[in-house]
């Protein structure tokens, strides 16, 4: 009798077990998939050689091209040429220089051409010279309105499902997930928490000083100051990661050379650790650049040859948007 | 009878509320301890019109003189005049020139005049040019052996019990309680969780950048750089609480000057805010200095009349240790 119920109760746990819903639905069964699920199997399971402890638990993602579309120019960057009009209509003489006057044009090849001195003085003009809030309330109207030319719906939609299931699927089993990002940090945090699950507290990014001053009824605030303290991008990354979490991430993901130090930072510690690195190799249903087109490190949001080379020899896990993403967004 | 039963029920009820242990035992009851237990019950009590949704639960409180002592001399400073021996030993042509030689003479008062630009050099020296781990490691082991020359105890046990008290209500009841310091982030990091229950992403402190680099066997490490990336003092408080958490606080404790603009800054938002100030009033318990004293602003953490005059105009409440504190240390 005892034993009858036994193998009754193993049955029912296999069963139950094999009915476990996938916790990464959107993602076609291989080795990405299988990389994923072993490495949270490894360090949560109590027991487990690889097992560990719920505080060291803390995930790195890179955001654009690794959680959502960043061809053909990032989002924050068509904000900020979204926001140059409404700078020229408060003051009018900005139309007649530079750079100012090639992004009034609109002609999308001159704007394209416009060199890197001249860029920074969109970036600052759009993200600086404002009060946090601000600026806050800036992107949050321009979140509401704006729409990706390609596919006709709001930036925030365009987010890779996959990549939220690993975030949910990390979390659900103790992870901690940062974004780690070269975009703006207090741009991200505007929408993190609502697209992400993620709260501000958990975005690094790229970020201008800012300078606590007073109003003119007396009222502090802090401004946004046209001084880069981060530029959350390469060797930046581990060190945002260092200053802002102060821990070695488990597992890193992203897309680019952009990523690479972050990439080689998580997998220099002890014990296991995740580093992948998606692979833009479906120009139907996404894009194709970085190596899956031949490109070299110059394009935006590249993954150059020899960071897939890398990738081999650090046995870092490539992400085949193409073959591994069953869908891409969740509006498929 | 369903009235008898209503009746017990309610008895219950109150006795057990009435026998709820008190979550600040250390506390003498007074306007400090109550402003405390009102807040938290304001602004966690579901229906409250004082509600705080529990992310937006945030803390913040200064170190030194806040969470521990900071007389007759900072402890981080004591560990850089602590490293100067070891630095000599390996470099002996220090010994020869300022500020090294003076800080070998072990002449405190010579120390004590050394001038601004002298104790950076002492700072440069023992805080930077070394790997994040190997600057962990070797707080570790000062730490494990340092003894305050007054108590003949380690630093970390001169820490205030009622503020360890009042963390732990606070993180009871949803709040994330952060350090926000003037000192250094990675060096009240290596202990912040053992000692505060804080961890290190939990702490926003002044901080040296660092750089991304690779040893000799190619293995990528963070050095630890002479260039100040964050002064957490001040101004920069409320600048680092931006930059590190992106929430303003809602509530914040402070004990000096330092701390006027993170109060300022919490005191601005909407909704209840709690800020409060540690008046050292104690010559007998701790050390009496700042307003207690009359001393002006100019000494290490004093507390000016015109900050006293701010928490009186700004609703900040003054903790007086004297008075507010039945103990102040574990071992009292």
């Amino acid at each position: 009798m005892l034993r009858l119920l036994a193998t009754c109760l193993l049955a029912w746990a296999l069963a139950a077990a094999a009915q476990a819903p996938d916790p990464l639905p959107s993602w076609n069964d291989g080795a990405a998939k299988k990389a994923i699920l072993d490495f949270v199997q490894a360090t949560t399971t109590t027991g487990s050689p690889q097992f560990v402890p719920a505080p060291e638990r803390i995930a790195t993602f890179d955001q654009d091209g690794t959680l959502w579309v960043e061809q053909p120019i990032y989002s924050q960057f068509v904000y900020c040429l979204d926001r140059v009009p409404v700078l020229v209509k408060a003051k009018p003489e900005l139309a007649k220089v530079e750079p100012f006057k090639t992004v009034m044009s609109g002609d999308r090849e001159a704007i394209a051409k416009l060199p890197m001195e001249q860029l920074v003085k969109i970036l600052t003009a759009t993200l600086t010279g404002m009060s946090v809030e601000q600026f806050t309330a800036e992107v949050k109207d321009w979140l509401a309105k704006a729409k990706d030319p390609r596919w006709k719906r709001p930036y925030t939609e365009l987010t890779y499902l996959p990549m939220k299931e690993v975030m949910e699927y990390l979390r659900a089993n103790g992870y901690r997930t940062y974004i780690v990002t070269g975009g703006g940090q207090d741009f991200v945090r505007v929408y993190s928490q609502r697209v992400y699950g993620i709260p501000p507290e958990q975005v690094v990014g790229s970020a201008a000083a800012t300078k606590f001053t007073y109003d003119k009824d007396d009222k502090p605030f802090l401004m946004k100051e046209p001084k880069l303290l981060l530029n959350d991008d390469k060797a930046g990354k581990p060190e945002g990661i260092h200053l802002m979490i102060g821990r070695r991430p488990r597992a890193a993901f992203g897309n680019s050379a952009g990523d690479r130090e972050m990439l080689e930072y998580t997998g220099a510690g002890d014990g296991a650790r995740l580093m992948m690195l998606v692979l833009h190799d479906d120009a139907q249903r996404e894009y194709a650049y970085g190596p899956a087109r031949g490109l070299p490190d110059t394009k935006v949001g590249a993954f150059p040859p020899a960071l897939d080379a890398e990738a081999k020899k650090n046995g870092w896990t490539v992400i085949s948007m193409k073959s591994d993403w069953k869908r891409i967004f969740s509006f498929d």
